[in-house]
Formats: C-alpha cells, structure tokens, sequence
C-alpha cells in the first residue's frame, strides 16, 4: 500500500491522507510548472537510511530554487509517522516492514497560494537485486549542457533534484528503446556527468593501490547520498577516493562501473553503447557490503 | 472562478470537475516527474483563438515525448464545455465573458497506469494591457545548450512544451531579482533563442524594405503559434519575413524587439541588459494590430 502524510502546520506530526483518492489541486505549481523538489530514500524495517544526508541535500535544492520549505523536524516527525503507518499496514509476524521506498516532495504550492506543498510518500521498495547482481547495459547520452554551466548559470538549477525531470525520463526511455537499461549523460564538453536517476562510481587497481573515483560535483551534477556513503566507508577500509573530471575513457579503463542511488543501491554496469565492461563479482560484493554497512 | 473538464472517454463533451477540491492524485507522473506537456490560448468572448495551432502543437509536443494523448476531437469538445461553464460564470449582461486563459494539460498519468491524465482549464485572463503599451525590460540568459543540441540529442526534448517548466521559472525568477522583467535565453554558442515563456520577434527596416524575423525553430526552440500568425497577417500586409539564426547584436540593431505568446500577446522589449532599446509607438500598435486580426 501506499501512506502518504502531508507536511502541515497544524498537525505537528504531519496529516497522514488517503493516497488513493486525489490529494493535489489542478493548479499545483508541481504539476503546472513542475516547480518543486524531492528526495527518495530507503527504509529498512522501518528505519530511514541515512536521512540526514537527504535532508540537507533537500534544503540545498530548496536553496537553489529559493524555496521555502517546512524545517527539518517537521519532515522527521512526518517520515516517522509514515514510516510507522507502511508498518502497520506491511510488517510481517515477526514486526518487520521490510524494504521501503520514502520519497520526500515540496512543491511551491498553489498557484497565486504563499504556502508550499509537501507530503511523505511510503511505499513497498521495487526489488531490484537482479539488477545489483547481474548488472546493467547503459548508453551515454550528451545531457547538452557543458560541464561549466552550472557555475555560469545558477537559473539552469543544475544540482538540484527538482520535479522538473522530464528529460530524465526520456533519457531512460531513450536508452531502453535502444537495447540498453539506463544511461550515462556526458556534458557537451565530454565529460562524465551522472545517470538521470543515479551517480556514477568507478573502481580502478593500479600497482596495488584500489581507488573509487566519481565525477566533480561542480560539473553540475547531484551530490550523491549512496555514492557519499560508500565512499566515506571505502575510505575506512584502506581506498583511496578520487574527484574526476572522468571521461567516457575512464569508464571503459576502470576496474568496474557503478550507477549508485538510494533505493536501487550499486548496480554494476556491464556494457557501455554495448562495449563490455570488466567486471568482477567478488568486487561488486565487497563495494554493496561496504555500501550496505554505511547506510 | 477556474473552470476545470477533464477529458475522459466516458465523458464525450469531457468531464466537468470541481476545481477547487483536490483533484490529481499524489504520483501523477505530471508532478512526481514533471512528466507531461500543455498548451495555454486566448478565448475571447468563448471563441478560442487560433485552436488549431496549438492542437497541432500539442500533438507534436506528444510525440516528442511518446505520450499517448486524447484526440483532437475530445479535446475541441472539452474546450468547448469549458467556454461555455465559463461564460455561464464570468458572462456580462450583454453576454460577453471577455479574455479567458485556457490550459490543456496531459500528463503520463498515475505511476504504474497505462492512461494519460488529460485536462482543460479555464480562467480570466490576466491583464497584460500596461505591459503591451508601456513594455518591459529584458536580460539575457544563457540556456546552457548549444543551437544544435537538438538536432543531436532527442532526448533533451527540446521544442516540446514539457510541465518541465522550473528552468523557466527560475529564469524569470533571476530576471525580476536583477532588475528587469522578464528573460530572453541565449545558446551557449551565442544565438538567440526564445524567453521563458514567449517566442522573440523583431522588426527593422532598411532601405524602405520592412521585416519581421525570429530565430531559427531547429535551434531547439518552441514553434511559437502568435508569432507564426503574427507573420502570416504581416506577409500579407507587405513585410518581409525572415528566420535566423540570430545574435544578440541582431537585438540592439533592430527598430523594435518583442516577446510574442499567446494570452499576453505582443510585449515590447524596451532595454535588454540595461541598453536601451528603439521604440516606436505607432509600430507597436502596427503589429498588434496584425497579430489581433489574425488571430
């Protein structure tokens, strides 16, 4: 089932709602406008994973389409309530509500209304270990913006996980139309930048020193969540940690590729515009046990 | 008041709605992904103006993003029941319901629903007269894409008018916070390419010879439906047309720049950056004239 809980005043735990009957006004800038932000993150057995690190990232999305969104503890209070609603409705004999998907929304409200939207959403997560176990194909596709224009121009919102992802979407319709099951953009200038819903990680071994690398946040992508945790734990256990530029050739020379996210968590990819990638079983494992550990 | 008709295959003339309760479920793809497209056209007096034009655009928006969108039937249909609900709340004494905005939205629907979520909604249009007459102040800002992204890259969706919109938003959001009124977008290759929500127009005349001009639609810009009947009446009334590309020196260099849409019509641009721009009055009212015969 799906718990939704809005984020409300009135209600210092937030206003749990019917997800089944609707619940948004036709003129919502969310849905007109696509003017608002989100984040997903998992919970596992009713606990959120790493929700700070979603929240701040929230605020800093709010931040860069000057939104003015409930404060922190106001989401807290909502997502427990949630969390403890998808349980009652879920867990099993045992109390547990397994794996669950929590997705946080703001938009900017009501046309010509002051007040923000905001709700936690809670559904059952997608099981998507097939995927983390058997990897993926990816095309990479030219995002059209060059790996600068996020410093030039802070109206493109580029950094901020807005509802705005229209592209996004045919990015992946794109990729899955044409034999592949995700994509890689690059900016217009070859660079690396980031899946349309996940961060790229790479692993490379040169001379016995193991190295995780990711594309620089500067280029205009989302600071990953997963990808920070994993490295924070690498880093622990005994990784070196690099910030590229990276180009496709990084890719195709590197140990093994990720696409890294909350819910769908490491995903090895295997094949990139069908050029095989190396890949290793025993380093996929050890880099989702490190992840998993971290989270 | 906002009039809302849903288009709904049980509902021949559409499915008139309440649109002052809640209305759009919480994972509408259109506000979880921004994911759907629209239209926005003047009715005066309950005749929509230039129906067909932005039918046609819809429909090529729809195939841009492979949305399967009711037929033009339905829709006609829909924006009819919408006029006259309109007309029977707004209507004067002598029968006149004046400027109405009407919006068609389509989004992919409810995640996991194979149905689009279709509707027309109707309001009083705003009153642009002050800006038509008195004009606005314009910056210039950098879209971040190069002219040819779209042509490379269908992806990037570029010439599709997507509920994508928070770009836009935030454009114009950074245009009134420095000064001015509204935003024309630049390629990072230096042309010109449309505002946020309107097509450019300018005109100059050179040894007696007059024309209009716009940028170059396979830059990646939307079709503009009021300037296309802007430059239909105007080749009728003896202008030259032409289509760019086009640079921002092209702008300083004209008799006259404007930001051509559909419900405020033609708004003179009177400074661009803070540089003056020419002006004159009696063509100003030339071409609105032009636009408002055509339409």
């Amino acid at each position: 089932m799906t718990v939704l809980v809005f984020l409300d005043s009135a209600f210092p735990d937030g206003r749990p709602a019917d997800a089944g009957v609707p619940q948004l006004m036709i003129n919502d800038l969310g849905v007109t406008r696509g003017d608002g932000i989100f984040e997903s993150l998992l919970a596992v057995d009713s606990v959120p994973r790493k929700p700070d690190a979603h929240l701040d990232r929230l605020a800093s999305s709010a931040q860069l389409l000057e939104l003015d969104i409930p404060p922190r503890e106001a989401w807290e209070r909502a997502i427990a309530t949630a969390l403890a609603l998808h349980a009652e409705a879920e867990a099993d004999d045992a109390g547990h509500a397994g794996r669950a998907a929590v997705k946080l929304v703001v938009t900017r409200g009501v046309e010509g209304a002051a007040a923000p939207t905001a709700w936690v959403q809670v559904t059952v997560a997608p099981d998507a270990a097939a995927q983390r176990e058997a990897g993926i194909k990816v095309l990479l596709l030219d995002r059209g913006y060059d790996s600068l224009s996020a410093a030039r121009a802070p109206w493109l919102l580029l950094g901020a996980k807005t509802l705005s992802y229209a592209v996004n979407m045919a990015a992946l319709r794109y990729a899955r139309q044409h034999g592949a099951d995700d994509a890689i953009f690059t900016s217009s200038d070859g660079k690396v930048l980031e899946g349309p819903t996940s961060t790229v990680v790479l692993a490379r071994e040169r001379n016995g020193v193991r190295t995780l690398l990711t594309p620089e946040r500067r280029s205009g992508i989302l600071a990953g969540t997963t990808q920070d945790a994993l490295f924070k734990a690498a880093e622990a256990a005994g990784w070196e940690l690099g910030y590229g530029p990276l180009v496709p050739e990084d890719l195709f020379a590197a140990d093994g590729v990720w696409l890294v996210s909350s819910i769908r968590l490491l995903v090895p990819v295997r094949s990139i515009d069908g050029r095989e990638l190396p890949f290793s079983a025993a380093l996929n494992s050890e880099l989702a046990r490190l992840a998993d550990a971290a989270l």
